[in-house]
């Protein structure tokens, strides 16, 4: 039976630098062990803080790196949500942050996020509240699980709405340069000139996941009080996979593990379009993600995600039903689909099974 | 001038395993890479919770691995007293501990710990309040900041006490590892048979505390939840410290570490008492651990240990004053001396700089 997952928002192993990462790792420890393996600042390891604020345009210390960027969400929910308050959010969005925000008791509001984009007179109506809401979280570029990217104007007119209304934005873009095919946007902090946008990234989609090495880009006045968040949290991030990553930016190997992981995931992601194509019923329609791990699936009218779900484990394909990436059943229709961990071949099988279990279940309804 | 550090609890860094923790990482991602840079379980890498539960004779998924044991202390605090309650605490004890509880509301009710112990009489008032406290936390081994040990039969007194009452004990354990003299007490978990007990503790203080690598062993009932919000903090910790360190205790070659830690810490912890002895004037007195990084000195009447701090910086020599460990204003005739980060030879001078102060001052007042 096949044992194929479209569930998984992972990298497959094969594309991780393992060989680079061991001698990175060992050569950071032998040159700096006496620091990197002593408690560090609050804020992480200093050369990749001034690399990523490089990379943004702002300073060193404007930067936060955390064990991960849902580390970084946790701390920015906690100290502006800590106190009650409510949190715009894309539906569907990452589920995580819904379990995140669910945990601290925050109020949700959600707006619709569709092929046209994000619904702009939900954001104003929402944004407008008395009191505004605390925080916007948006995944702008191959959003987890739509695959769904805002264009420019829609991220044009999303920042003036929350600058007009005094709401701080929270970018979470962890996918952006896992780029298969189209030209990048512009990122919402860019174009707020880096006041009341949080950007959050990672490199757990360009280098390795198991690093843990995420991180904040903030505006100056949320510096102090979330490095005392972080501090009070965990004193200090580990700095030995900081350093093993910056080791191997240094060494100018980044962008050539990027390149090979971006060339592997293209492919998969053709693969999957391609069988999309060439299995699902009329009725069916999905996303066409330029980048990022995952499309979503809209399925035809009848069709419940779960019951699919049911059937397509027992045949060894599996994936993530809508309704996990809403707050409010909604999603029983679709499904979200990752091409990140499976082969071309393996997602040429998935796809075919899948396929053949959608006719068969949009021929019945 | 001198610029002497009596104030940072930290190793020096001549004292950690850099060599060896080189090859460790090296070979186990070289060994597990595809495993360990991906994204791992929340609760850590399985080989080192199997060492850590055999530890202390409880099962591998009764530990849940934490980049550093104040995190796992966050987890627990956020758990149990995130919708408000009581916490029991030493006073003096951790001042991050008083941070972390300030951080989330937490009413917090000090205990006085002195040179005969913690006064259980109030332990005893204290747990039976109506409603109980949540949470009873204790460092009952060569506690940080006083360098005090609870005997045995106060262990058994509170371990007692807080089953009768049903109050969770977090003992956090960190420097029971690190003995210089005298014998171990058991620890309040395994006196509880592992029920009602949340045993922390960490491997900054015997391996090294950059790795970022510490546990909570957990009463059954709150594996799972702990678990879940470890996973909604970050997903899963960075396996490489963790495996690293594990790939250390494999070769055998954590017991030596541990046992050159210890030889160069107890000298110092030798030369602070000896100096403390030579230089210090009638009225002063001071712990005398048998392990850990601390002491606490109690100055004559009428010195006060802020001022005294001023003095000292200017000379060069720094400490913490004892108020930082009280939750109020209690300590400002104590100050906390930390002998992990300098050496034997600075030790000395600095306990002769601090000396002449304080008799100075003794003298004045």
């Amino acid at each position: 039976m096949a044992s194929i997952s479209f569930a998984r928002g992972v990298p497959s192993p094969d594309i991780l630098p393992v060989a680079e990462l061991a001698e990175c790792a060992a050569a950071v420890i032998e040159a700096e062990g006496q620091t990197i393996l002593n408690y560090g600042p609050a804020f992480g390891y200093l050369p990749l803080r001034e690399w990523v604020g490089a990379q943004h345009g702002v300073a060193a210390d404007r930067v936060l790196l955390t064990p991960g960027s849902l580390m970084g969400f946790n701390f920015v929910a906690q100290h502006l949500l800590g106190g009650g308050g409510a949190a715009v959010v894309e539906a569907p969005t990452y589920d995580r942050t819904l379990g995140v925000l669910r945990g601290i008791g925050s109020a949700i509001e959600p707006v619709p996020l569709s092929k046209a984009g994000l619904d702009l007179d939900r954001v104003e109506t929402l944004l407008g509240a008395d009191p505004p809401p605390k925080l916007l979280y948006v995944i702008p570029t191959f959003q987890n699980p739509s695959g769904r990217t805002l264009s420019a104007g829609q991220r044009h007119a999303l920042v003036e709405l929350a600058a007009a209304r005094g709401v701080m934005v929270f970018e979470d873009d962890p996918y952006r340069l896992v780029r298969y095919s189209g030209e990048p946007e512009p990122t919402l902090h860019e174009l707020a000139g880096g006041e009341g946008v949080i950007f959050a990234s990672s490199f757990s989609k360009t280098a390795a996941p198991g690093l843990r090495v995420g991180y904040l880009v903030l505006p100056e006045p949320l510096v102090v009080p979330l490095t005392a968040v972080a501090a009070s949290s965990y004193i200090a991030p580990a700095q030995l996979p900081q350093a093993a990553l910056f080791e191997l930016i240094r060494r100018g190997r980044f962008e050539h593990t990027l390149t090979q992981t971006v060339d592997v995931l293209r492919a998969r992601r053709d693969a999957m379009l391609a069988g999309l194509e060439a299995e699902m019923p009329e009725g069916t329609a999905w996303s066409e993600p330029d980048g990022g791990y995952f499309l979503w699936v809209d399925l035809p009218a009848g069709v419940d995600s779960s019951a699919l779900l049911a059937d397509a484990a027992r045949a060894g394909v599996t994936f993530v039903v809508g309704t996990d990436f809403f707050m409010t059943g909604e999603g029983q229709n679709a499904m979200r689909l990752a091409f990140s961990f499976p082969s071309v071949g393996e997602i040429q099988d998935g796809v075919a099974i899948l396929g053949a279990l959608v006719r068969e279940r949009a021929a019945a309804s």
